[in-house]
């Protein structure tokens, strides 16, 4: 509906309101209006109300499946701005005479924007006279650490989807034959990370939701963070399956990783594997309100330690090289971040993703991940999928 | 390699430098890096060179797979920057040192960087001190506009994505049956819009491609910009496809729509699908290097008005209410767009979308859309599938 018919006036001033201008790629936008949009649109609080100015293509579907508390539409309020401006007739109306506008009708004073807020247009607004602010990450949308209830189930659904990608992974390795050289066949065919890599893609789809780039890194590819992994699966290597959906409806993401091995694993890999699995259960025991985020990561990096497996930081660095945790939501890798020295406290109903993980070249790689969320005394899995790595 | 064996050193200047930093979700760093990199990460030019900072962890991977032409270790640097700016030991040391350093050392005296660029960063820039300036976006890449060989055979092979999922789309129809209500069956079970998406999707995914969105709207869902579609498809409504796949190896785009009906269609269907593809076929003859994009679009507007199809503004707007077309590449929708009013000419080596339409509530929509390489005198097709429409 229409500005005009809007309660807000410039008696009552807003002082500050949050300003973003991005499309439903960017999380808060998603977070805030609830709908996807393609394309970039204005969305900004005002006394509480979350406000969006929707293109006129765009604003039946936005008003009717979003989750916002107002959806004006852009071309009456280009029409205001030109009026307000007196812009002469046939002029394009921006992006920065509209949020004028709004800035006046309803009074507000000062824009905040995210760390991620467009440079560009927020040299435009400055240089317009607005007074608009960058605040940190951590003190823009706090609230989106903190998942509701229906957050939490989106993000058990999205790890559903992870769960199916194991399944058709350990019927593949458990179906496979070991072939000439080690390498693993499959109905006749080499199986390869890259088609490993699609029948994950395909079961992800199926409980819907899109794993972009699955990992499925044998041998020394998982010691190589974030190579997807390629060519043929063999026998006796430790192969690190990293598979991180997005849902298609709403936009929440899994993050699961196991690690497999075909035929019969060395006592090096053994000890590895336990190693691993122990950290990952100390970590997920340690995990509940008020407890420091740095710490679990430290505990288990002394674990490490202890147990032999150093780690070494050089440009291919070995050992425990990444951070234990992250928290999940409408992005892969939200803050905070269970990293070395970092000060946060985990809090009732963050969602992390736990993944210890170590990398020896000539060994492999193991990594094991679940998602949990933070409850009153402890935390609860939000992905299930069984451990069982060893596959004959 | 390390920044102490670079040839540069801050006598010869380096005037300006672009500044880049995202990760490769940014179309302007996977553009310049060529390598896929799931968290942002530091990349500027100087002297014409393209240099990454890489971190450590993915320093190996972005040396092999990038086509950049340095990499420096991000933890080489931070030490170089603490010892120049003297920070106390085990002081985290943050972006804005690195690029501080990073200017010192090649001698860059103002960075520009794309609309794009991270507001958050971009002023903690400024207030350090550094020269950094936002370029209008069709001044920042203008290079991304026009593709190379490369660039054109990987758009090519994305349309064939989209073209795999028309396939299984006309298929579908042709072997589905009418149901009472007009409702369609395929295997005894409703075929609805769901239902034609994971279809899609599944058939992007062979050719390597995820469909993220595609659309599949029947009747008056066609007439709301974007609606993805939902519920049963109908005999006899139009129903419009787009499947705009993006390529999992290297992140371009394919983006096609064809218009469809399962049983007859009315006069009043035929003479709209009849006129969407006249104005498609005006549009592809009219594509050529000198020509006006903004032409392109009022030609075929005006078009439709001679046919008796008027465009209607509002919050519910009807008829030919999108632009034409638009660039694609490493992002879906790419300047520049053949919209009215638009004022740039059409260049070799363009890619373009052309997908004139028209929408009426209760007559449903029509769209056709195609991928062209602007070539001397005029251009090739990049996408291909049949435009036959009504399946009996």
């Amino acid at each position: 509906m229409a500005i005009n018919n809007n309660s807000a006036d410039s008696s009552e001033k807003a002082a500050h309101a949050q300003l973003h201008f991005a499309d439903s790629s960017d999380p808060d936008m998603r977070y805030l209006s609830g709908v996807y949009v393609p394309d970039p649109f204005l969305l900004f609080t005002c006394q509480g109300q979350r406000i969006g100015v929707a293109p006129a293509g765009e604003y039946n579907r936005i008003t009717q499946e979003s989750s916002l508390d107002e959806v004006l539409l852009l071309p009456e309020v280009e029409e205001q701005a030109a009026q307000r401006f007196k812009l002469p007739k046939g002029k394009k109306v921006g992006t920065v005479e509209v949020v004028s506008h709004l800035a006046e009708f309803y009074g507000i004073e000062k824009f905040k924007v995210g760390p991620a807020f467009s440079a560009g247009l927020f040299t435009k607004l400055q240089r317009a006279g607005l007074q608009v602010e960058v605040e940190p990450d951590e003190e823009f949308l706090p609230q989106r650490q903190i998942k509701t209830a229906q957050e939490v189930t989106l993000l058990r659904k999205a790890n559903r989807a992870s769960s199916a990608g194991f399944r058709v992974v350990s019927k593949a390795l458990a179906d496979s034959k070991i072939g000439r050289g080690g390498v693993l066949k499959l109905d006749g065919q080499l199986l390869t990370s890259e088609r490993l890599r699609k029948m994950i893609n395909h079961a992800c789809l199926e409980q819907e939701a899109m794993a972009m780039n699955p990992i499925v890194a044998c041998g020394d590819q998982a010691c190589d963070n974030h190579c997807t992994g390629y060519g043929p699966i063999r026998a006796g290597e430790l192969i690190v399956v990293d598979i991180y959906p997005q849902r298609l409806a709403d936009g929440y993401w899994g993050d699961m990783t196991r690690t497999f091995l075909k035929g019969k694993a060395s006592d090096a890999q053994r000890r590895l594997v336990r190693t691993v699995k122990k950290a990952h259960q100390m970590a997920l025991e340690m995990i509940k309100p008020g407890v420091s985020g740095g710490r679990v990561h430290e505990t288990v990096q002394d674990f490490f330690v202890k147990q032999g497996y150093e780690t070494i930081k050089s440009s291919m660095p070995e050992g425990f090289f990444h951070a234990l945790g992250h928290a999940v939501g409408l992005e892969i890798h939200e803050e905070p971040v269970m990293r070395a020295g970092a000060k946060f406290r985990l809090r009732k109903g963050m969602v992390m993703a736990v993944e210890p993980g170590l990398y020896y070249p000539g060994l492999g790689g193991c990594r094991i991940e679940d998602v949990v969320h933070v409850i009153p005394g402890g935390c609860e899995k939000l992905s299930s999928a069984p451990y069982k790595w060893e596959i004959a």
